[in-house]
Formats: structure tokens, sequence, C-alpha cells
């Protein structure tokens, strides 16, 4: 029954999600035991201009000064 | 103050969501006992291909041999 | 496939979570059409001193001066 | 590694965002001690008319009668 | 910068918790192509009386009438 | 109507607690302009041995080389 959340940046395509999709079930469902047919995952993709990290919008966040 | 969230599969209308809204809020508050204006419903629409079910995309699932 | 997670204050019993599932089921059921098996409702007591409302924690909330 | 959501209303710009994410991050650092790269909020705008309160989809809600 | 969350029945142990977070990072590094200390899992474990699956608590569900 | 939920790890005090919801409520009631008791603060309390990190545990985090 296990239901997994997925948030990520938008920008990656079906193939993507398919490769995601099974592979987390095929996770869940080796550690659980539960069948792979309970298993749901929802994939959220979100914009990086609605992500923050370190206070910052993530497609504003500055490269680290070593890096500039 | 309950918050109640609704992840389902896109394609439902806007007299679903009122539906969808005033029935669970009428069952919330009447388990609950809160009013009603403390009832927060929100509805999350999910493309089939951002669903995973069984570890297939949801727009992908294949029926059962049997029903082929 | 639809997915349900209800927040809501701890102290709501056995016989209250049933009702909750029962009824929440019963309108999505009716409202998207889906069978009632692919229903999933996740039920997340939240103790009063862990939710926030208007700024303070719910459970140091102090009647409006009217009802004092 | 503090993971906030903020589901809002759609509406807000940019810039709000901006402020929202900046500020978030300070009141959780300053008030859980972690560095603020470690803080991740992520942003869900919300339509109201996917949004229910008090049993009505929340861009249906009437005013008061008082305030009719 | 993933945020991957769980929510599963109750009862898996230390070492499962282990492999899922390893075996979900894995899968999201190898999809999404991002270094693996971005990615955040989040374990939820949920009480089966918590859980509701076709209009039933979980831990009430009678098996289909054949399996009885 | 602003529903925000903070996933952090479990140690905060109530003391924290009342800070980070006043603190949170504050932000979002500049940034988004609603008034504060339309703000909802979910605070979620995690153990670390239910967070992941990096694929680690996060109780089981190995500080990197240089710091040992």
């Amino acid at each position: 029954m296990p239901v997994i959340t997925v948030n990520w940046w938008q920008g990656n395509d079906r193939e993507s999600r398919r490769d995601l999709v099974a592979g987390i079930t095929d996770v869940v469902t080796r550690v659980s035991g539960c069948p792979d047919e309970t298993v749901t995952v929802i994939v959220r993709d979100v914009a990086p201009d609605h992500w923050g990290k370190g206070g910052q919008l993530a497609d504003e966040i500055r490269p680290p000064r070593s890096l500039r």
C-alpha cells in the first residue's frame, strides 16, 4: 500500500518518469515485501522558481565564489 | 482546523470538485464535530503520466491478460 | 487511484477514523466514479501544540476578547 | 535539513516568492540553528477553484450576509 | 534537490529504512542526474489503523470471500 | 488560507515551535497580504533515522573525511 511522492525540478521527460516509477517500485517492493501493484508513486514537477534553497529561489542561486 | 489533500487523476470538472469539497467537508465535520468553516480541502489534479501504479505510468498500464 | 491525506487534531478514536475513511471513500467514488478499492486515505493525527493558527500554537489560542 | 511546503492561492509573483523563501528560511534557521543552505522551501500555487473552505470552492465563497 | 516522501505501513526496521533510502537515492540520482547528497528522503511509518483502503481501515480489511 | 507544512528533525521544543509558527505566519501574511488567522502551520518532527540524505540515514551520516 505504500504511497511515495517525488518532488523534483521540472524538466525530466516521460522516459525519466517511467524509469523513476519502475525503479522506486522495485526498491519499495524489495525492501517491504509488498506486491508491486500496491505501490503508488506521485511525481510532482516543480519549477526552480518555485523551489527555495538556502534562502534563494533555485533559479537565482549564484554558484559559490570559487566557481564564478 | 482539519486540512485534507486530495490527489486524484486530472479530468474531473468544477462540478465534481464542488461535490468533492462539499462531501468531504460534511464527512469531516460530522465525524470530528468541528465547524465546517474550519475545514480546508486542497484538490490536486495529477496527470496519469505523472502517476505510477505497479511500477508503470498509469496511462501505460496494460489491462490484465484476461481482459485483453 | 485517489490518495487522500487527512491532517486533523489528535483525539479522534478508532470509530471516528473508521467513519472518516468510509465516508471520504464514498464521496470520492461517487464523485470520480472510480472503484472504492482504489481509494487510499491516510489519516494523520497532529497534536495541537504542533499546529499553528493565526500565529499561535493551537493549544494556546486565547478565545476572542468577547468570549473571555 | 528542514523541508517546508507552502500551499497558497495562485497569484503571487516571483518577487513575492523570493521574499517568502528568504523570510521562511531566516525564521527556520534562527529557530532551529541549522545552516540556511540546508533549508528547502517548495511553493505550491493552488487555484481558488481547487481549494475548499467551509464546504465551498474558495472562488464561490459568498461573503457573510452582513457584508453583502 | 529532489525531496521524496514515503508513506508505508509501520513495522519496517532500521535496516529496511537504510535500504529504502539508499535504493531510492540511487534511482533518483541515476534518472535525474543530480548528485546524491542533494536527495532528501522522508520516511513516514503509518499504523494500519490510520490507513484506509477500499473504505475500510487497513487492519480490518477482510480477505476476499474466496480466501476466507 | 495558506497551509504551510514544516518537516524538520525532532528535538525542537515547544518554545521553538511557538517561534516557528509566529515567524512563518508573519512572513506569509506580510508577503501575501492575507490576515494571520487564515494561516495554518503544521509542524512535523521527523526522527533522523527516518530521514535520508545523500543515500544514508541522517543519524548515520559520517562527517566528510577532512572533519574526521
